[in-house]
């Protein structure tokens, strides 16, 4: 078991362990006595008896259905009235049980029901446990545009069981793992050197290793965000891959996988960083090679680059339209930069798909 | 002109003054240029004209229904969308220009959108120029339960014109006179004075007098809200004549206005702290006195004591069913307690009433 501290405006823990029997001495240290849970359809399924052991402090559950479409304003209204229901009030405690979906939802849920309840949250995906558990970013989806609703909304405490990983199909996994290299590739050589040595038991989900991944993840993104809990700024280092990969989710009316256009976008952001002169070429392939270890796509075919071009102008990351791209300087550090034109990403990306 | 300083955990600055001549300075101050208007449909007609000499800071007015019938989440949903429509980003300001409800709506939507916009809020009733001004608190009612959703959250400025009290009809206008009268009884005897000695020019709303009370009622608020920001406790002096006034409210089915019900519920909560001699005669007749010269009412007929009795249990401030009861002890002081038996405050109402 470890506990690491992010020291949010209201700091919290993150305890990351492999087994639900420490839950109860957690909640109990924590004082968090009355839980109502919100979970999805298939976690519901896979773990519906998770809390038998601490089943007199559970007081309801809601069950949402499993999937992005489940996060709008039409979830969060009936979890209120099943909330109102059940007679919560500020002193009960809402545990998110669940991936990013059901955390996003519950997150915002806690922050605006009587203006805050106490939240937990136990992440059963990958990416949810690296990504979603820390940053107090929550939110849903209005009109088809993603998160643009939401609050910034820390918890009392956040319990990663890696145990639960085992469960997640391929897909999700993998959709995980993408984020985790990026976590290795810009912020940390170290991790990156023990995901090249151990691929082979990570893919085959070895408890240790997880373990071992996911904590580091967590403190990776917890140095980040206690620089800037707002969002205002410093966390551009996490978006490495992004600039690129959600212009590519975008076209691809989110037919891709997050993970998967993650994984593009740093091959194709690496590759404006060779170019430059930023990395090496080596490095550049060691990043393929992890990524199609685990399964993930390295080059993409774009009918349409106007498309693109127009996807990669909207993003909301781009204040005042200057283009933000995080580029790679060697194994473990990046920059953030606004000088790349969105030409020259294109032409990059062009030449790349021809080699 | 005066400037109070809220020292929340982002503070901010509560301005003071009868002209809307300064507000552009404050907003340059604040570097707040691109602002998008929240307001209802009476202020907008009596006051469309208060930006003229900002135009160009003005990126678009979103009007809504004057009244509480509009503090619901398809007005948040419809705001939501035009704010979408307008492209308003995390660096635009929402500026709410209006009473309670706007503030109320519009806190909420800034608090939420694209996870926080800045806030600036113009508040142009008394009630919400002495009490919404200060503290954060915004939100919505769901299935008719008051404010049940909604968030803390900060305005980067809040400028408080009292020039704007001019038009404001006679109900709302005593209605705030009660908040304001609450504020010098239970903590500002000076205030409770000033009242006393000026009760005609403030009837009359002279400027002065305005902005003097106005102030001061800040002020007290401030002191209190920045000791319990997320309004764990401390912040519970402020209710005076609010629990027995809720529950007043409730059984009228909120036809009795809210300061009326808090006028009633401090002459109420008033005699049961003089059956324990916390105060003496005299005092409770000064606070009848001027309740009534504002033309507030200070006896109800109650018909059915039993409904009364649900009410005041229901009220959500009294976590686990403990009463709690703000009692006057002497002048601009007051002590909360949990002791006074609802019997005891009924029996006491009937006495009071019968006299
Ligand atoms: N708040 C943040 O900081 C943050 C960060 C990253 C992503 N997100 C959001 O998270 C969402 C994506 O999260 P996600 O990838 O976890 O998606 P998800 O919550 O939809 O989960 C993916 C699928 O896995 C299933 N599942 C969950 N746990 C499982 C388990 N242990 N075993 C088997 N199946 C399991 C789910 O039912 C679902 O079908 C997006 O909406 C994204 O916007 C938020
Ligand atoms: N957030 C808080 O801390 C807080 C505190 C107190 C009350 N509230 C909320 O505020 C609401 C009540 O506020 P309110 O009393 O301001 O009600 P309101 O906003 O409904 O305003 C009352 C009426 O006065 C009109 N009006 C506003 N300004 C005017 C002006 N300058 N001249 C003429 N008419 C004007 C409005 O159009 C409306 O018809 C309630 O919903 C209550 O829950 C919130
Ligand atoms: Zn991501
Ligand atoms: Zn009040």
């Amino acid at each position: 078991m470890k506990e690491i501290k992010v020291n949010a405006l209201s700091p919290y823990s993150v305890i990351v362990t492999s087994t639900n029997s420490q839950l109860n001495f957690w909640l109990e240290h924590k004082k968090l006595n009355r839980l109502f849970v919100i979970t999805d359809d298939n976690v519901d399924l896979l773990y519906g008896d998770y809390f038998n052991s601490i089943k007199s402090k559970i007081i309801g559950k809601y069950v949402l259905k499993a999937g992005e479409e489940s996060k709008k304003i039409e979830t969060v209204l009936d979890i209120y009235r099943c909330l109102l229901k059940h007679n919560i009030d500020r002193k009960c405690t809402i545990l998110a049980f669940g991936g990013g979906v059901v955390g996003d939802i519950t997150g915002f849920v806690a922050s605006t029901f009587k203006r805050g309840t106490n939240l937990v949250y136990i992440p059963t995906t990958l990416i949810a446990q690296t990504d979603s558990s820390v940053g107090g970013k929550n939110g849903f989806n209005l009109d088809g545009i993603k998160n643009v609703i939401g609050t910034f909304y820390q918890p009392s405490l956040v319990y990663v069981d890696v145990n639960l990983l085992k469960t997640l199909d391929a897909d999700n996994f993998k959709n995980g793992m993408a984020e985790v290299i990026k976590y290795g590739f810009v912020l940390d050589d170290n991790l990156f050197r023990y995901i090249e040595q151990n691929k082979r038991a990570i893919l085959e989900r070895e408890i240790d290793k997880l373990k071992y991944i996911v904590a580091e993840c967590i403190k990776l993104k917890a140095a980040v965000v206690e620089k800037d809990e707002l969002d205002l700024g410093g966390r551009h280092i996490l978006n490495f891959g992004h600039t690129i990969g959600h212009a590519l989710e975008t076209i691809s009316n989110f037919k891709i996988m997050h993970g998967e256009a993650v994984a593009l976008g740093m091959v194709y952001e690496s590759y404006i960083a060779l170019k430059r002169n930023l990395i090496d070429q080596d490095l550049l392939e060691r990043l393929i090679k992890i990524l199609k270890y685990f399964d993930l796509q390295t080059t993409a075919d774009i009918e349409n680059y106007n498309d693109f071009k127009q996807a990669i102008l909207k993003d909301k990351k781009n204040v005042d339209s200057l283009l933000k791209i995080v580029l790679p300087v060697g194994l473990g550090r990046a920059i953030i930069t606004t000088d790349v034109k969105v030409d020259t990403i294109i032409q990059n990306m062009k030449e790349l798909s021809r080699r």
